[in-house]
C-alpha cells in the first residue's frame, strides 16, 4: 500500500480529482504500479491494468488501491466493472472514497461480484482537502499572511510593504498551487494589485481568483486581476453589473455575502481548497466566522511598530480559534508557521 | 582560556559585575580555577590564587583571565595588584573590560611590572548586558510579549489573556532573571496586576521592577508590585508624590518622560539591562524610538481575531528595526522567537 500512495503522490494535475494510486501484485511479485495522472484522464486502476505486459496477467492477482473504485460512468467508465472483467481476485483499498457518488458502492460492487475487499483505513496523508471537503461539504479553508513579528502586514496602509525574502515568496507560490481558489478583498486589489497567479510552474488547472467587492460598477477593470491571462476571476458584488465585463470575469451577485455564504457558493462549484490571502479585515471576518481550518504565516526578523497595519483587524467581537499541529520551517531569514486544527 | 570561560559562567550572582573566570596553570598543568561568585565578594583572580594548595605555587605561573583584571579599589582591593605580588609571569586576558574605570589600566599596571601580558579579544559569549552597557552607555533593552498567531497580546484589551503554557512561562521566568530591570505601562497594571517577580528560583539580586505613569497621586498601592515583597519598585511620573510611598517604592520626576530618558534614568542608575514587558502602547513607543536591542516573543497557536489587541500598537510615525539573528525554540505547544540586532 506504501508504494500505491507513492505513486498516488505523481499524480500532479488531479484537480477536483484526488490523487490515487494502485499496484497488482501475484505471487509476492510486483506486476504493475500507476496512478491518475490528470483530471479528465484514466484513473489509476485503469492506468495500472493497463501497464500489464498481458492483461490476462490480472487474472487471480491482488490489486491496492489507495482509494476506494469508483462505481459510476463519469469521465470515463467505472473503475469496479474493468476490474473485475478482468479477473483481479482481491482489493486492498486504503480508505473508502468520501465522495457520495461512490462512498460504499464501489466496495459493494466488488464484493457483490465475488472480489475479496480489504479497507485499510489509512488517507496516506494526501487528498487533504478532496476529504475535507466531502466530510464537511464546504472547501478547507487556509488563511495566509506574511508579517512583521510584531503581527504587521503593512508598514502605512496606504502602500504595498515588501515584508519577506525569496524563499518564503517559493513557498508562497506553492501554496497556491495546492489551492483551487485564492479569495482577496478589494482593498487589497487597490493597495497590492496582485496577478495572484501561481509563478515558476506550469500548472493545467490554476487556482480561480476571488474578489469580495461592494459595487462591481466601481471597480477599475485595469488591476492585473481582471486581465485576461487565461484564469478565471470571480467577484463576489452586492450589485449586478452593468457594464461589458473582461473576458475572464464572472460576477456573482447576492447583497449580503459574508464568509458562509461565499464559502457556500464556492462549496457549490467544487473548489475543494480556499486560500484567503487578505486584507487584514477579511482575515478578521474569516476569524469571527470560525471559517479557518489552517494558518500560514510568514514571519520576517523586523519590527513595524505601533502605526502599521496588524495582520488581522476589524471591529468584531472577541473570538478565538485554537489549533492542534503546529509546524516550523525557516525560510532564509524568515520563518514559515503552519497551524491546523485538530482533525 | 575555554576553561575560564566554563568557570565564569558558574557565577549566578554578580550583577551588575561581569561573570569572570580564571585558571593558573604551571609547566602545563591546571593549578587552580575560580571564578568570581557574587557581587561584592571576591574576584576571579583573588578566589582562584586562594585556591592554590602553596601560595608559592603562583611563582612563575601563567594566569588565564575570562576579563582584564582589575586595577581600582572597589569593594575588594585591585586584583592586578595581588596578582603581581604572588609572582604570576604571564597573563592570558579574555578581553580588555569595557567599564571605563578599569579598561586599559589593569593592562598598564601588569605590563608596568613586568608582568607579560596577552589579549585575546574574545568575549566568550558571555556578559552581553555588561559589555553592551558601557559600549553604549545605556541598557541592553529586550521587549517581550506572548501572543497569538495573528500578533494579539489580549482578546479584548479590558481583561488579563492567558496566552501561552507552562513552559512558556517558565522560560518568561528565566528571561526576567537574566534582566536587571522590568519595565511596564500604567495600564498592564491596571489590567494584568503582574507581581514581575521571578518565580521558582533564589535570586540575590532580583530585578527590579519599573513603571511609567502620568500622574502617581492617582495610583493605586494595591497592586502587587507596589507590595512590600524586598523588591524595589521605581515609578516615573509626571507629577511629584503627595502620598506616603510604600516601603519598596521611590518616584522619579520629570514632565515628559520618554523611552530615551527612560533608559537614560537607568543607565545612570546603573542598570545594565532592561526587559521591557508591555502594553502594546509603551512597545509602540520604545519601537518608535528605535530602543530594542532584542525580542523575545511567545506565539500561542491561537488566532484572537479582529477585535483583540496587538502586541505592538499607537499612533506613530511609521519605523522600521530589523533583525539579524533568529533563533527559535518550541515550549510545549508554543514557540518563542528571539531576534538580536546585528552586534
Amino acid at each position: 500500500m506504501n508504494i500505491a500512495f507513492q505513486e498516488a503522490k505523481k499524480g500532479k494535475s488531479t484537480w477536483t480529482n484526488p490523487q490515487v494510486g494502485a499496484v497488482i501484485v501475484k505471487d509476492g511479485k510486483i506486476l504493475a504500479q500507476g496512478h491518475h495522472e490528470k483530471f479528465g484522464g484514466p484513473h489509476a486502476e485503469v492506468n495500472t491494468l493497463n501497464k500489464l505486459e498481458y492483461i490476462s496477467d490480472a487474472k487471480g492477482a491482488d490489486m491496492y488501491v489507495t482509494l476506494e473504485p469508483c462505481s459510476h460512468f463519469g469521465k470515463t467508465p467505472p473503475c469496479v466493472q474493468r476490474v473485475t472483467e478482468v479477473g483481479i481476485k482481491r482489493v486492498f483499498i486504503g480508505m473508502q472514497d468520501p465522495n457520495p457518488i461512490v462512498s460504499g458502492n464501489g466496495i459493494k460492487y466488488l464484493k457483490d461480484h465475488n472480489i475479496e475487499v480489504e479497507v485499510c483505513n489509512d488517507t496516506g496523508d494526501i487528498n487533504e482537502a478532496y476529504i475535507f471537503y466531502y466530510q464537511n461539504k464546504r472547501p478547507l479553508i487556509t488563511v495566509k499572511y506574511a508579517m512583521s513579528v510584531d503581527g504587521k502586514i503593512n508598514k502605512t496602509g496606504h502602500h504595498r510593504t515588501i515584508i519577506t525574502g525569496e524563499e518564503a515568496y517559493e513557498d508562497a507560490q506553492k501554496l497556491r498551487s495546492e489551492n483551487q481558489a485564492i479569495l482577496i478583498g478589494e482593498h487589497t486589489v487597490i493597495i497590492d494589485n496582485p496577478q495572484l497567479t501561481v509563478r515558476n510552474r506550469e500548472m493545467d488547472f490554476p487556482p480561480i481568483r476571488v474578489v469580495v467587492v461592494r459595487d462591481v460598477n466601481t471597480v477599475e477593470f485595469g488591476y492585473k486581476i481582471f486581465q485576461n491571462d487565461g484564469i478565471k476571476t470571480l467577484i463576489f458584488s452586492q450589485t449586478k453589473s452593468r457594464r461589458r465585463l473582461p473576458e475572464n470575469v464572472e460576477v456573482a451577485v447576492r447583497d449580503d455575502w459574508t464568509p458562509d455564504k461565499i464559502v457556500e457558493e464556492l462549496a457549490q462549484r467544487n473548489i475543494e481548497s480556499l486560500l484567503v490571502e487578505g486584507g487584514s479585515k477579511l482575515q478578521a471576518e474569516f476569524v469571527h466566522a470560525g471559517l479557518v481550518d489552517k494558518v500560514v504565516t510568514y514571519i520576517a526578523p523586523k519590527l513595524f511598530g505601533g502605526a502599521s497595519l496588524p495582520a488581522v483587524q476589524g471591529d468584531y467581537r472577541s473570538s478565538e480559534i485554537d489549533f492542534e499541529e503546529t509546524e516550523i520551517t525557516k525560510l532564509g531569514s524568515d520563518l514559515k508557521i503552519e497551524l491546523r486544527r485538530s482533525k
